[in-house]
């Protein structure tokens, strides 16, 4: 292989590998945002998405996704992958299915099934996942035909993960205790600078992400992969600083939760236009993502009283969507504030509207019938007692 | 240099760092497996076995390993390595030597005087692992001459320090209280969410370890270097699935401690094959990995009573023989399952006895010495009050 | 591109992200030294540091260090800098900025206003910081004219960061019971462990503040690159076992804060040289920084009676001007040892007070003014209670 192949393929493994770490990530935040007694499950929910991700997506997903096109909707699937000059793209692949799963843990923490949540883990790596997949990335999708731009996966990833997330809230139902005569009570995470090195992780590993999205770093794509990173950066900055003051604003003091959560909302943003902004244009999708964060883990929480633990579904869902729109706006070839006008505003919307259908109707599909079937949520007895000592007969903490 | 050449230089380096951050790992999954009085002690024995290794290995023990080759059994020691052409090879070297030594922290936790611990680092480091390594890795060794195959270090790091860890806990004896009446008693770690964040860190490392291990990227490499990736990603996976699964059958619940472990024997299990099986080979051998941890551990805490508190001889040492053991089976050039007869595999055998006869003799020798000169272990009362407040004057927590 | 200039930029960009991650090792080493009830406050501190140093590098301070010379003294600043050729130096430059100002925040932690801090903060990053980096590494600088050496930063961030940070420390005063009847009363961090992981987070992001201040990794750079990770591990490594050993002979007992704090004294204190000095060169000036470190915080604990919570002052900046000084002594071109007499020399010690003048002048006009305006430091029931509590609503454990 001569040595520009050599490095676009190094490149891939690399941000292979750091976007590997943001399930170590994924799992402390997740678990240091909730209580303690249920940590012990978030760990081996996060652990089997990762597992399961890698050994469904070999043994079946990488081609649903991948594959030779079918009407432009789905790849033709092919078992256990072995194809010798691919394997770099398929360990990337493999790792942006197990973000997408992971993102669901985090909603229904505390009172869902380990056994469901894992059967749930598995159809969506294989089937919900790339099968929206395939029609952005693959290359014959028919959204890809339309000229829809999601360059690392604000919708494809995140918001797949993110209505997913917010159907399984909804029916798992809340968390004993969390709404009382109407109300919403606040339930504090147990362990917030775990959390705090969670966002330092997924920050970290987002590098891996979008940069790793241009699959190559030879040539042109050198510059290109420089102008990622700092657009990452600047909005994951952005989101956090502006989530800051939303906060300070709103409840009179800088908030911990809605700053991390800031930081995390600024990267999901840019994530669908880090390669087509300029670094103000990100600045802005940043403090656009931070904002809107704080008021959506709000409205959720307070207005429509679905009970998502970490903000999952305002993290992913919402600011996934606003930053694949984003893109319509302030992308330098074809957004709106560049002259391109509403065509790329409405290819984005479209795609936006579709991926949520798909994504939200399949998860329906498939954790009503787990709901009416072997059921999604433990007993009472084994919610109040926490999960941990039901669910596995361990205690993280002795 | 060229660019071939820098590529294969960089992708060392690279590697060798994700290789140092390991020692991050096991010092978190020590410590999480463990009780939170010896802590202060475990981090001080992973610190040093990296900051005695960094210096004993570019002191002597590197060139003790890979130096010109005495009779096939021992490098030509020189002081103070410093071929500035060479430097990236040191490094790489040096934090492989790391990780063996700190293997044997985890299996005497609790009890051991840490002043006779780093002692017993500093003689790992630069004479039992270099020796043995020099027998497979150096290019004279007598192993190489029969044809013996650890492409990463599943028996020449991992079963070293496993075999060495093994001696160690029996010399050193059982935790009080751990053994009564004959029967095992459970002493849970403190904190199991550390411990999967080690867990993490060390399955990123591990990509660095095996991949690093081709010691090139450039030209045909490259492709080798993703093989690599997959394979050593899907050993991990299947390992924890499988230990979650047998734990689940044996136990009655998924157990988040051998899952962990299991993730460890599936990495440990492909180190030796990650580059001469294929994907489906490293799933099986994880398969096998995974399911052998669960009963190993068990086997030598319930039958042959040695405290392993972290289940170290089991994932490094049983998993590291039997991964190698698999390579003759696994092997898609030479394997049984190929065609190539026993051969191979009787080769794997000698290397797994020798390197463990010699892993175990060398450090019964020091171990043994110790004891009876300085001693191996602390008081009763310092371990009844927990070795940080007495090795050290310090409480990790306040 | 052609393929050896992607490679010195890939090299840029893997070690921005390195160094990025320190950020993570920054917040757990203050916020585990330090009590549990300011935790919350820390993180946030950290974070802004890493937002703000993001945004105002990216706005105006990357010209203010990098820009047109004037004078030699200050760099000529444009707004929201945009050249697509330069976004990986953008960001490796980024990071480091947000280090020097994050330094500060270890210092005075536990008494200091949340508001106050990322002003000060902000200042630092886009002006303190690059007008004395102006100096050193724009090309033009007047240090760079004299001949002074600072290869990664052992002055010109860590220096900077150190002294300000002393500054910070006495204008705002020790925290309530520090002093009483003219004693030092230790007051303990509540999670070691923790703070380990911050170390070796730091050692992990260290290989790329130091190696990727090569800015290069093709040709001639690449054995460079290789010799700089090892003199970076080996004066860590050093540096651990040396304050380990004088903490041992110091308080009868080998200290685990001491010989965490002696690596990270290893690593400032070779910063400055790690591109100059041999192997031989950096395990001494480690064995230096170890000594110096542990002395040093007694000092200006006990002696000057300056309360810096996490002995930031000394870490960065005693051992961070002795580290530049000793590139004068070990430097193999031009240092004392290798017959350069005394002239490199004493061009090292014009450089240190040069910057040390600047760092802590500014620093207090800076804090000066705050101080008599909007005030530095939280009231006194803030204090007692905690940080967390008043100036964020949120306790970190729950």
């Amino acid at each position: 292989m001569e040595a520009n192949a050599v490095l676009d393929l190094m490149w891939i493994v690399i941000c292979g590998i750091l976007v590997f770490f943001m399930q170590a990530g994924f799992t402390l935040v997740e678990t240091g945002f909730t209580r303690s007694k249920n940590a012990g499950n978030i760990i081996m929910k996060n652990i089997m998405d990762l597992c399961i991700g890698s050994i469904g997506f070999w043994a079946i997903g990488y081609t649903v996704m991948y594959g030779e096109s079918i009407g432009s909707f789905i790849g033709s699937p092919t078992l256990f992958f072995d194809d010798v000059e691919n394997m770099h793209n398929l360990f990337f692949q493999t790792v942006f299915a197990a973000t997408a799963a992971t993102i669901v843990s985090g909603a229904v923490a505390g009172r869902t099934k380990f056994s469901t949540y894992i059967i749930f883990s598995f159809i969506m790596t294989v089937v919900i996942y790339p099968i929206s997949g395939h029609w952005v990335w693959q290359g014959d999708g028919w959204l890809t035909e339309l000229g829809f731009v999601d360059f690392a996966g604000s919708t494809v990833v995140h918001s797949v993960g993110g209505w997913a997330a917010l159907v399984g809230a909804i029916l798992v139902g809340p968390r004993l205790g969390k709404y009382t005569n109407g109300k919403s009570n606040a339930i504090p995470g147990h362990n917030l600078l775990i959390g705090a090195l969670g966002i330092f992780i997924l920050w970290l590993g987002w590098f891996g992400f979008n940069a790793g999205s241009e699959l190559a770093i030879s040539g042109d794509s050198a510059n290109a992969v420089a102008g990622i990173v700092i657009t990452t950066n600047l909005a994951a900055a952005a989101g956090a600083f502006t989530a800051m003051v939303v906060s300070w604003v709103k409840y009179g003091k800088p908030d911990i939760s809605m700053t991390l959560n800031g930081a995390l909302a600024g990267l999901v943003a840019i994530t669908a236009g880090c390669a087509a902004v300029s670094p103000m244009g990100a600045f802005i999708i940043g403090i656009i993502g931070g904002a809107v964060v704080v008021l959506s883990i709000d409205f959720i929480d307070k207005t429509l009283k679905v009970d998502d633990p970490v903000g999952a579904v305002s993290v992913h869902g919402v600011c996934g969507a606003i930053g694949t729109l984003l893109v319509g706006v302030f992308a330098t070839d074809g957004g709106l504030l560049y002259g391109g006008g509403f065509s790329l505003l409405g290819v984005q919307a479209i795609g936006v509207l579709a991926i949520g259908a798909w994504a939200a109707g399949t998860a329906f599909i498939v954790l009503y019938i787990l709901k009416k079937t072997i059921g999604l949520r433990v007993s009472k007895e084994e919610e109040v007692d926490g999960l941990d000592i039901h669910e596995h007969k361990s205690n993280v903490y002795n």
